[in-house]
């Protein structure tokens, strides 16, 4: 259960007289959070999530809720926050800064087809065009220097192997410099849990609480690590070509970003080895019971390693 | 067929290249419109309502363009315009002005139950509250001024009691002046066909073209006019109580407002009266198959001037 604040019904239907969404009929909690408490709130007017922030701080959230609603009113599919009658995005409830979101409609994918893995390509694409117009900048919080800096808290839970692998990754990664990548505002956490689909459409990309400004392949490889993962570990040869392709017809991607592909494969999967290794061996209280295997991303990291110069590359 | 401005894909694909929907997949002519030009656009990141206007100027639609946005960013279920990646809701097409705008499931309703009549109440509360801060300003096209503006035009044309009808409304409208009500952006046209519904929620509020600055209670007015009515011009009592409820729930009325409810009533009748009997006997060139029967809105006026005594009032 992850509701880590509580809200009474007549607590919300108070904060609620701040906005125009109308009078509350229903409100649940949602248990799949993680990192936020979440509830399902429904009003005369609509339906919406209301999150209240546990980490996330006042002065961080805008960049956020600022890029959804920048994206939203730019076509992308992705969730608008709501804003009060004075305008605001983020407000406060309960003590924690909150928000409301309007919801999607749609449900994640277990097995995406080639034809869901193009929309998704389509979409990302979009994202990155519509996020180069987006003031606001955002170091990544879970780049190169916080995997060095976290390295040596987690080596000590490692065995041998894992500890030679995860120190020649870090120090593989560090011999590149991707200066010269095309950047820009990235969601840097699109999983098959974070796109809803309605049908074969796309209703919406959810969640951009690690979205942040860095560079575009690195989101493409975060995505297709996930949305193209065959059983082994590899990539799966057509599911991989039909990402690729619809992204590039939107964002055709540069020499430079060619070259760096097979690398950025390799970033992606050790960025969330390294979070989920550090999630694990050194969990926040009350978090434990939603680590996820750490060993998972072992295996891709490996996996794209081994299939270096076999990889689906950017253009086909 | 209302396709005024006829549109290519190449032309369509071409110009959706200065926004970030992905790329073109269906176009279809729809042919409802009566003022404007619609498409639905399929792209590879969502489903769109292209209109090309047909009479608003490009001085004129920013008004209606923004105030669609301002709602739907509060949480108001409205369609929300696609900003281009400049950020502009309003482009150019083909020589027109020309608007992309988020396509909304759900369909419009014939024969609206007390449900429907309280959550259409409800969203019209909300919409005039969140328009509360909308700062931009538009006189009504279509008000006082306006109907008797046309009457010497519309006269010649209807029989004598019709004309002594119309003569003594317009006189009985000018006893009334409507300074103290309360104000702000209303929609102006809430008819059945103006909501969308996606089972008994709204999924939308579309058609925002009418859309100025006037009295809050004379939208309130229009609405129950077309929400409410029975099949003898009166008004269902059961579904204007519905609707008046639902409305002041959210933004309760004024004494003020309670007294000028029945006056009002008439005008919302007389407006749409005088606006078909125009349509009907000084057509636009192309725009005659479409002219609806002014007949309805002199029988609905007939009513409520016969029911004054008896209308269902704003407070239970």
């Amino acid at each position: 259960m992850s509701v880590f604040t509580t809200v009474t019904e007549s607590e919300l239907g108070r904060w609620l007289e701040d906005y125009s969404v109308g009078t509350l009929t229903e409100m649940r909690g949602i248990a799949a959070g993680i990192e936020n408490t979440n509830y399902f709130v429904t009003t005369t007017g609509g339906r919406y999530v209301l999150t209240l922030f546990e980490k996330l701080t006042p002065a961080e959230l805008p960049f956020y809720l600022n890029l959804m609603a920048h994206l939203a009113e730019r076509g992308v599919p992705s969730a608008h926050p709501v804003a009060d009658r004075a305008g605001n995005y983020l407000g406060s409830l309960n003590g924690k800064p909150a928000a409301l979101v309007a919801f999607l409609e749609g449900r994640d994918l277990e097995s995406p087809t080639t034809e869901h893995c193009a929309a998704v390509g389509s979409v990302l694409a979009q994202l990155h065009l519509a996020g180069q117009s987006y003031p606001a900048k955002m170091d990544n919080p879970r780049g190169p220097k916080w995997w060095k800096a976290v390295m040596p808290d987690i080596l000590p839970f490692l065995s041998e192997e894992e500890a030679a692998l995860l120190k020649e990754e870090v120090r593989f990664q560090s011999l590149y410099r991707f200066s010269d990548l095309p950047r820009g505002a990235i969601h840097a956490d699109l999983f098959r849990d974070n796109v809803l689909f309605a049908g074969d459409r796309i209703a919406g990309v959810i969640d951009f609480y690690f979205a942040c400004t860095d560079v575009l392949l690195y989101d493409v490889a975060i995505a297709v690590n996930d949305w193209c993962l065959a059983a082994d570990g590899t990539l799966d040869a057509g599911r991989t070509r039909a990402f690729l392709d619809a992204y590039s017809a939107i964002r055709p991607c540069t020499p430079i970003e060619r070259g760096a592909w097979p690398v950025m494969l390799r970033a992606g999967a050790l960025r969330f080895w390294v979070s989920r290794l550090y999630d694990f061996h050194l969990p926040r209280p009350g978090a434990l019971t939603h680590a996820k295997d750490p060993g998972q991303f072992r295996r891709i990291l490996e996996a794209r390693i081994r299939d270096e110069h076999r990889l689906p590359g950017l253009m086909p």
